[in-house]
C-alpha cells in the first residue's frame, strides 16, 4: 500500500476582529483576520492494507494568512496549486521536500499571476506548510526539530537557489551549516530549557487612544516584557506623544519599536525617524513600500544606529537576498505564510545569516506566532547558531482557536513540543468562522464586512 | 439624471493556444492566451431622462492578459476591486481618474494579498482599463488623444506619488511635461502620418524548429521588418545556433534582441550574453528574476553596451523607479495590464523619461498590442518626445477578435482612431471562448488544460 495525497480541502475562514479595532494599524485600518485553510487528506491505494502511520497522521494542515476581503482569493490558489499534490506519494513529498515546493510552484500558467508573489504564492504557502505539518507529524517531531535533525546537505535541497547564488552559492551555505553542526545538541538543550525570546505588539496598536496605550505598556513592563513595539505613521505629532508615553512608561533600558505599515514615502521615513530620535528607538519597521530596496536603503544610510526592519510583505527570497546585498536592513522580518512555506523561509534565514543580520520573524494575525516560533529555533540551533538580538513577535490573539498554541512565559516562547507545524486549527472553530456560512458570520448582532 | 455604474460584468476568456505552441518560451512552455475582462455598465439614476452620451456609452471595456490557469483568480480580483465602483457617478470617476485609480487600489483587506501585485493588481488594471475606455468613448477620442490633451497638471494628478517622490516629484514631472507642451501638436501630426515603430517576435517562438525559424526570418524580412527578436534560455548551444540563422538571414543592419523569460541566475544571464556577444544583440530581455533590480544592475553593468530590458513583470511603479535609479535597464518595458492600469502605466512613462531610458512596452498575448499602441503615441506626443530607440513590440496573434484592432503597415503601428482603449472583443468571441463552458473548451477535440 501506498500514502497518497487524495484530496485537498480548503477552508475561508475569517475573524471580525475589525469590530474591536484590534489589528488597526496605519495601513491596515479595520482588518477581520482571516486564514486560507489547506488539508492535505491522505489514502492509501486501496489495497486494504492499513497506513503504517496510523489514522492520527492521514492529514497535514497549513494555511496563509490574510486580513478578511480576498481570503477567498487565496483559498482559490490554494486550491488550483494544491491540485499538483493529489495523486502524489506521501513518502515523494516528505522524502524531497525541497522538489515537492519547487513542483508546486512550477506551474507555468499559475506562475504568470505571480511569479512567486500575490495570491497564488499565498495560496502555495498554505499547501507548501501543510505539507511539512503532515511530514513532521509523521516523522512523530515538531517542524522545528525535523529541520534541525536534517544534514547540511538536506537543508541545502530545500531551497530553490536559482536567483539566489550570486549571494549566496549552495556550497556556501552548506559550509555555514556543517560550522553549525557541533554546536546543535548543546543549543537544541538551552533552548529547551531557556525557551527562545519574543517581543509583545499588543501595546500598540494605532487604534487605541492614549490612556489604553498607557495602560497596555504598563502591563507589559509588569508581565516581564523587554521590548515593545508602536504602530506609528498616521500623524508625526500623535506619535511623538504616543512615544514618550511609552518611553516614559517602559523607562530607558526596555527596547522600543516603531512600526508604520509601509505608509511612507523615503524621505517621511527619514523625516519621521529624526522626529521620534530622541525616544531612542531599535528598529524603525515597513516604513515604506515593501518592494523599495533601494528606498529602505536610503533610510537604513540616514537613520543608523536606529536598524531598519521589513519583511512581512517581502514576498520572496529574492527580494531577501536584495535587501541584505543593498545593507537596507538590519533586522529581517521573515513571514511563515507570504514567503513560500518553510522551504523559502529557510533559504531567508540562510541569506540572512550568511550577511550577519538577525531574523525577527513577523507574527500576530492568525497562527503566525504557532509557525515561526519553529522556524527561529530552527535558526538558532542550525543556521545562525544565535539569539543575540532576535525576538520573534507576539500578540495575544486567537491562539485559543489552535490545537497545539504558542506558550508564551515570562516574555519568551517555550520550544514547541507536538509533532507537527503547530498549525491546525480546531474543528469548531473552523466550522463557526467559516466564511460567508459559519454563525459567526451569518449572526445579525454581527455585520458581515466583505 | 446621474450616469453611474450600476454593474461590474467579469468574464474568463481563454484562448487554447497551447495546443500549437504559440507564445511557448523557455518558462512558458504551453500557454493558452486569456484575459480577465471586464464590462463596466453604465445606467442612471432612474429619473426617466436620457443619458446624453447615448447608448453607446453605457460601457467601459478593459481586461488583463493572464496565459490560462488562474485566469478564474484574476477575475476574482477584478469582481473584488469592481465590486468598489458600483454606485460612483460617471462624471466622478472621468472627472478624476486619478482618485479613482487610489481609491480601487487603496481596499485595506485586499491590499494585503499584494499590496500592489499578483492577482490583485492584475484585476484592478482590468477594471482601471475598462474605466479609461470608458471615459475615452465618452469623450469621443481614443485613450492616447485624451490623455494627450490633457494639462501637464491634469497627467500628473494621475499619478500616486507617496512612493515615487525621491526619484521623482510631482514638481519636476510637471517642469517635464510643460517642456513637451509647445511640440505637442506637431508630433500627434508626425506620428499620425507616419505612425509608431514596430518590431516583431512572431519569428523567434522557442517551441518552432529551425526551418521554421529560418522560415519566419525570412518572412519577417521580406515584411519590412527592422528588428526581431528570439526567444532563449533553455540551452545556450541552441541558442547560439538559431541567433546564427537569425543573424545570418536578417544581415547586419536589423536588430535583433533576445529573451531569456526570467530563466537565468545573474551569473548564467551574464555567461549567456557573452556567448551570444558576436550576433550583436540590441538588448536581452528578462534575463532572470524580475524582482531582482540588483541582479539586473549587475548584468546591465557586465554585458555593455548590450541593454538589459525588463518590465512585463514589473509588477508596479515602485519595481520601475529602482530600475531606473540602479541603471539596471537600457530599455524600459512596461505592461498595460501588469501595472495597474493606465495610470501606473504613465507614472511609468514619466520616470523612464526622467531618466532618459526609452520605454519600448511588452506586448502580444492576447490585447496587449491594441493597448500600449495608446500608451507609446501618448509618451511621444507629450511625454518623451521622441521615437529614438523606441519600438513597440508586435505578434500577430487572435487581433481578429478585437473590435478596433490594431493596424500595422510598413513595420509601424498606425495611430487608433476609435474612440476608447481598443479594448473591446466580440461579443461572438466572449461567448465561444468563455472558459469552461464555451463551445472552444466543451469541444470534444479540444481537450481542456485546466
Amino acid at each position: 500500500m501506498t500514502a497518497r495525497i487524495v484530496d485537498v480541502e480548503t477552508i475561508d475562514v475569517r475573524f471580525p476582529t475589525s469590530r474591536a479595532l484590534d489589528g488597526s494599524d496605519a495601513m491596515n485600518e479595520a482588518p477581520d483576520y482571516s486564514a486560507a485553510y489547506v488539508i492535505l487528506h491522505v489514502g492509501d491505494d486501496g489495497d486494504g492494507t492499513a497506513d503504517d502511520a496510523g489514522p492520527q497522521v492521514s492529514e497535514g494542515h497549513g494555511f496563509t494568512f490574510t486580513i478578511g476581503r480576498g481570503t477567498d482569493l487565496a483559498v482559490g490558489a490554494a486550491e488550483a496549486i494544491g491540485r499538483r499534490a493529489v495523486g502524489m506519494s506521501v513518502d515523494e513529498i516528505t522524502g524531497d521536500l525541497g522538489g515537492f515546493s519547487r513542483h508546486l510552484l512550477g506551474d507555468s500558467q499559475l506562475r504568470w499571476l505571480g511569479p512567486d508573489k500575490g495570491a497564488i504564492h499565498l495560496g502555495a504557502a498554505a499547501v507548501i506548510n501543510a505539507a511539512w505539518d503532515l511530514a513532521a507529524k509523521r516523522a512523530g517531531k515538531p517542524v522545528w526539530k525535523l529541520l534541525a535533525d536534517f544534514t547540511p546537505r538536506q537543508i541545502v535541497d530545500l531551497v530553490d537557489w536559482r536567483y539566489l547564488k550570486d549571494a549566496l552559492t549552495p556550497e556556501a551555505a552548506l559550509e555555514l551549516l556543517e560550522s553549525r553542526v557541533p554546536g546543535r545538541a548543546e543549543r537544541e538543550a538551552y533552548v529547551r530549557e531557556h525557551g527562545y525570546p519574543a517581543y509583545t505588539t499588543s501595546a500598540g496598536w494605532l487604534g487605541y487612544d492614549d490612556e489604553k496605550l498607557a495602560r497596555l505598556c504598563r502591563e507589559a513592563v509588569e508581565q516581564g516584557w523587554d521590548s515593545v513595539k508602536l504602530k506609528v505613521g498616521a500623524n508625526i505629532d500623535d506619535d511623538v506623544r504616543r512615544c514618550r508615553i511609552a518611553r516614559e512608561i517602559i523607562g530607558p533600558d526596555r527596547r522600543l519599536m516603531i512600526d508604520a505599515n509601509q505608509t511612507l514615502g523615503v524621505d517621511e521615513a527619514i523625516e519621521w525617524a529624526d522626529a521620534l530620535k530622541e525616544f531612542d528607538i531599535w528598529w524603525f519597521e515597513e516604513p515604506t513600500s515593501p518592494d523599495d530596496v533601494l528606498g529602505h536603503a536610503a533610510i537604513q544610510c540616514r537613520i543608523a544606529p536606529v536598524h531598519v526592519a521589513t519583511g512581512e510583505h517581502a514576498h520572496n527570497a529574492v527580494m531577501f537576498k536584495q535587501f541584505l546585498q543593498a545593507e537596507a536592513i538590519g533586522i529581517c522580518q521573515i513571514d511563515a505564510c507570504r514567503l513560500g512555506g518553510v522551504n523559502e523561509a529557510v533559504a531567508a534565514l540562510l541569506l540572512a545569516a550568511a550577511h550577519g543580520v538577525p531574523v525577527c520573524p513577523h507574527a500576530g494575525g492568525v497562527g503566525l506566532c504557532e509557525l515561526v516560533q519553529h522556524l527561529s529555533v530552527f535558526d538558532y540551533v542550525a543556521v545562525s547558531g544565535s539569539m543575540e538580538d532576535r525576538v520573534v513577535e507576539y500578540v495575544d490573539h486567537l491562539h485559543e482557536h489552535f490545537h497545539d498554541p504558542v506558550r508564551v512565559e515570562g516574555s519568551r516562547y517555550r520550544v514547541p513540543e507536538a509533532p507537527g507545524y503547530s498549525a491546525q486549527i480546531r474543528r469548531e472553530t473552523l466550522e463557526a468562522h467559516r466564511f460567508p456560512d459559519g454563525p459567526v458570520w451569518s449572526d445579525d448582532a454581527a455585520p458581515v464586512t466583505s
